[in-house]
């Protein structure tokens, strides 16, 4: 039998169940679960934040485990036959469907809509199709990588989602090398968004947000400077940033908050001709009153929304993390890890703040 | 002496007054002014709309004309010497002045803060620089091109302000091969971005607008669909778009409007992952709300605001215009032509939306 | 019973045989051939100047029909259901895996190494994967394309494989308005591209070709100027457009001629600073001599090649076809129409030049 | 009296001279040297390699000084007034005439006719117009820029002209996170272009280049992997870039080399549908031979030549300096320094190879 924690609705206590070790289809493979994420679209999950999801659910959308066993002749992306005893991750987007125009004529696979993503479109009735659970069912077509060995699995699952998201918004924003960048929001996305904008030729980065333990985790892994918006009034904030952008604001601002407010602020914050983008505005909290004519307009601004990632974006995460393990240590960010059985105590302690970034363990 | 139009204060009316003829510094050149053009900007300037207007002015800042004198040995692009007789217009910007971090680092040369535009930002207390006047003193250095064979002076005035300016729009814009592009507004520069949209792949060009002879222009110059907005409500303006578009919504959308409130409808029409660019809030006409997480997060949408006009959007309008003048006929988008006397009137037909273009003739 | 025509190997005669009518897999679509494009790909499948081709083959790579029957519950990329009756096309692109390093993470996938192309790499020992044939299998999956009414077959069929190609090319040049295009070459590929460059905004395009019934298409196409390489040499072709071009070359050149030494040509025909797309050089017709100092280092050039095309250009060709199908009247590049039984003859008029386009009408 | 260097004629010995403290113009201002970079196109200068060199030229076109005297108010590109004492570099090239076609359409600055380089164009006639001198003319509108206090002036001279030369490839570029550069040759425009690479977000930079301590400066600026072309033959150097990128090639290849041959082991070490940027073939050292189908065609290459750099890339270069300067100590390329009167010696030693990076100090 296979322990999985299930989200029955809204607002309803998780619950930990049994299920029955599935039966392989034709390239499935089966995975036993080391680590999974708590991710802050998980509180949103719980919060009923999102549309149509086929409650119950196992949450947990990233996730990295054991290859235990495995039907047919399954590979990875590179044509190499997957096996027993692999420490793999999986890209928990699937059925991307390849057939229709967004896949094929747009090129904009992320709006397809016959994707499903395990741990939050995947219903429980159709079996252990999320993470926080002993074992994760990965459909035939699943992509599945094998971790390279330098990376340990604490450090992917510290990075997390928010690096695959903060890969895409990053592509959006085609920093160049000297550039300033803003990042707006402290969370893992805001982490992972001030990590890549170094890597990415920034020789600036300002992270805004709070609370305290994160912008300490801000500085750990090297913004040259942080702002407090516990300490700082929005209209300090973006003196701040125009004092140390030679009154101009940034070259790239990147919006990870969560807060429609942050969007006013970010517009601020960034210089005429510079660029925008929104990717920390994942639920609908409502409307803001912007001014076209300054904020865009006159202002020649770029701004972009970066929604959801695809496999790109997950493999060159895997390859920053393969490279700049040591520098970043990705696993620091990881505030405590919880058993199946406290699955409700890690939603409560990220939806509060507690944790920068919370791990299930099956195994403990 | 030499007649000229002054603009002495905003809601003031314009007077005709008289200028001893110029002495000529060092390369620069004296133009007969065949045709100015009367922009939306001047009715703007004439509303007190603009910032930094250092009143009094000569207005007019796209003008045609022969050139009748020059000092020294100024030449054109190509490096050929001008000379007397030439019909000749030249770009308004001037002293952009390609030492700021704006002008070297950005390369973003529109945002100059040491720009000067003729019939906008020069007073008439320094000269003739403007184009509703008898005769224009184009300073050293201003970019003069000599107007091809094929574009009759009516012609190049009748594409006016609104051709370079949709130009940078069309840049911007990104317009792919068989793409659906939606136009919001069918003043001058929508009409403009109306024809370049066309010139650049679209397939499908929708022009949102009025009134009527606006829309019948729309028509003749070969847009698709034409929706009235004295006919439909905003939602069902949004409706039929995205009947013409599979439901999906434009992949481009141009906003050259005028009006905040078509950023929303904007939104609305634009599909997911497509792109919009903001080229009407030229002024301040207040706050819209918008929904960060539909409008532009969950949508991947790319909004680009487009200010100004540089000399490669006018050197390619001209191109343009060469090319393509039979086939779009930009004289009739001229409802009529003014003498100097005849400017106040002018105003008040073109800020009546009376002429779809107006034109200031210094011979009438 | 089917009739078809087999290439069984390279330099052979073609033979027509009868194969028997196929039985459908679910999702599969049989297309009774209206009309089947002779590209000069089929001259190089004859000659053997392509690896890895599993002979023998049916010829006929882009291909016009009408649904005679189909399994299961096929659907256009817009989700409709597929029925009998309907006219369609397809892209003859199959297979593209979705899953490898090039699909996935270059987003390249026309460098898949598992993607197969009907009446190319399918052997006709597979059943009817060509469309030299009275039917056409089309196998689960098949990105199936119903014709617009709007588009005459025989339109769609004189466009032919020469438009996709050239819309990728295109795709690559990112013309501007306004730019001088120089298109090297005059069969089918390079009139698409002159078709496809007027489209994207070029204001001069210039053909340079040969032999004079091509020239004829290309005038008639609306190219600004047409070379021919029977009348100048290869300097004066170069110094001809050098005069069309203030001394400076063109914006962008596309390389469709097949021929090695056009690249050299091409060099000196394109600005510096311009852009130079090769899509010509589809077989190997061996080297040249090249000098990267001076034709790329110093001219700080950008060369692009295009290989294939993807589903998102075949679309476009067909937007493009639906709305300027009366302007540039692609069915009269049709030379003739050739039966089953003519296949040999057809080839043999495509490869000596005869035929700017042939056509095989398995109904003749 | 101020002493220079003199180059009176290619393969003459370097002389000094004598010259008189100059006048300044209004706007200009004077700089005592503190050091001048020996670059290899000095030595191409001593061998006559370049067109149009107006010998006898003072050489030395990176340079680092204190302003000693200025007239009238020049100012840096933030407006602010340049002073007495300022530590400062400048961009050697001057009178970019900002009104020619490639200055204003083709917005490519670096191709226009007119531009000059301090050290290169500039004959010793006109002035002291470069840096193996103690004092050097900056005439008026000359980019002057003041060196952060964090960049030690030798730090400036180590990186050198290889810096922005190595900015506007790496521009050309467009590496993404994850990606593998190879980077030929290990001079000052390789090591810089490495350095780069790694700040653009390259997760594996390979360095194909010699001597020995050149590959050591490759290995302590952080390359992943260094090969040896004295070790190693071009086929084995192939094989070697192809074990190490899962038989595909780089993502990105930048040339830097100097030998046209590399071209062709550059093609090779590209994967399908990569980017090859060639910035090393600065002199004309003759053709090569290249396969267009295999080479560009069907490999669906990207190919960029880069030519020189503008002000973007040189402030982007000290932007660089200033944030990664302990990481990457450019001052140690620096292998020694020579006074004026061993200005002959040090262009021995850097055209032998002995010398990664050479200097020259007028103080000495």
């Amino acid at each position: 039998m296979v322990r999985a924690v299930i989200m029955t609705a809204p607002e309803q206590p998780l619950e930990v169940v049994e299920f029955a070790l599935p039966h392989l289809e034709d390239g499935a493979v089966l995975l036993r679960t080391i680590y999974s994420e708590v991710c802050g679209t998980d509180v949103h999950l719980h919060q009923g934040h999102l549309a149509g999801v086929p409650y119950p659910i196992i949450p947990g959308h990233i996730n990295v485990g054991e290859i235990v066993d495995l039907a047919g002749a399954p590979v990875d992306l590179d044509g190499q036959p997957l096996r027993k005893g692999q420490i793999a991750t999986f890209l928990d987007v699937h059925e991307t469907c390849g057939h229709c125009w967004f896949c094929t004529v747009a090129k904009t696979t992320t709006r397809c809509p016959h994707r499903k993503v395990y741990g939050i479109t995947y219903s429980a009735q159709d079996g252990l199709l999320g993470g926080w659970s002993e074992m994760i069912y990965l459909k035939p077509g699943v992509k599945v990588l094998p971790l390279p060995e330098g990376i340990p699995p604490q450090r992917f699952i510290g990075a997390g989602c928010g690096l695959p998201t903060a890969m895409h918004a990053i592509e959006r924003a085609e920093i160049m090398l000297g550039d300033t960048v803003v990042v707006q929001g402290s969370g893992p996305v805001g982490l992972n968004a001030a990590i890549l904008a170094q890597l990415s030729g920034a020789t600036q980065v300002i992270v805004v947000g709070g609370p305290a333990n994160r912008l300490a985790e801000a500085r750990r892994i090297g913004a040259d400077s942080v702002i407090d918006i516990d300490a700082l009034s929005p209209a300090e904030r973006i003196s701040r940033v125009r004092e140390l952008t030679q009154g101009r604001g940034a070259d790239v601002t990147i919006e990870a908050s969560g807060n429609p407010r942050a969007v006013n602020e970010g517009f601020a914050m960034t210089r005429d001709a510079g660029r925008y983008v929104i990717v920390g505005q994942y639920t609908n909290l409502g409307d803001i009153s912007i001014n076209p004519h300054l904020d865009i307009n006159q202002k020649h601004l770029e701004v972009r929304g970066s929604w959801g990632s695809d496999f790109s974006h997950f493999w060159r995460g895997v390859r920053v993390l393969d490279k700049h393990g040591e520098r970043f240590q990705w696993e620091r960010f990881i505030t405590r890890s919880y058993s199946l059985d406290q699955a409700n105590e890690a939603l409560d302690d990220v939806s509060h703040y507690r944790a920068v970034k919370a791990l299930i363990d099956p195994n403990l």
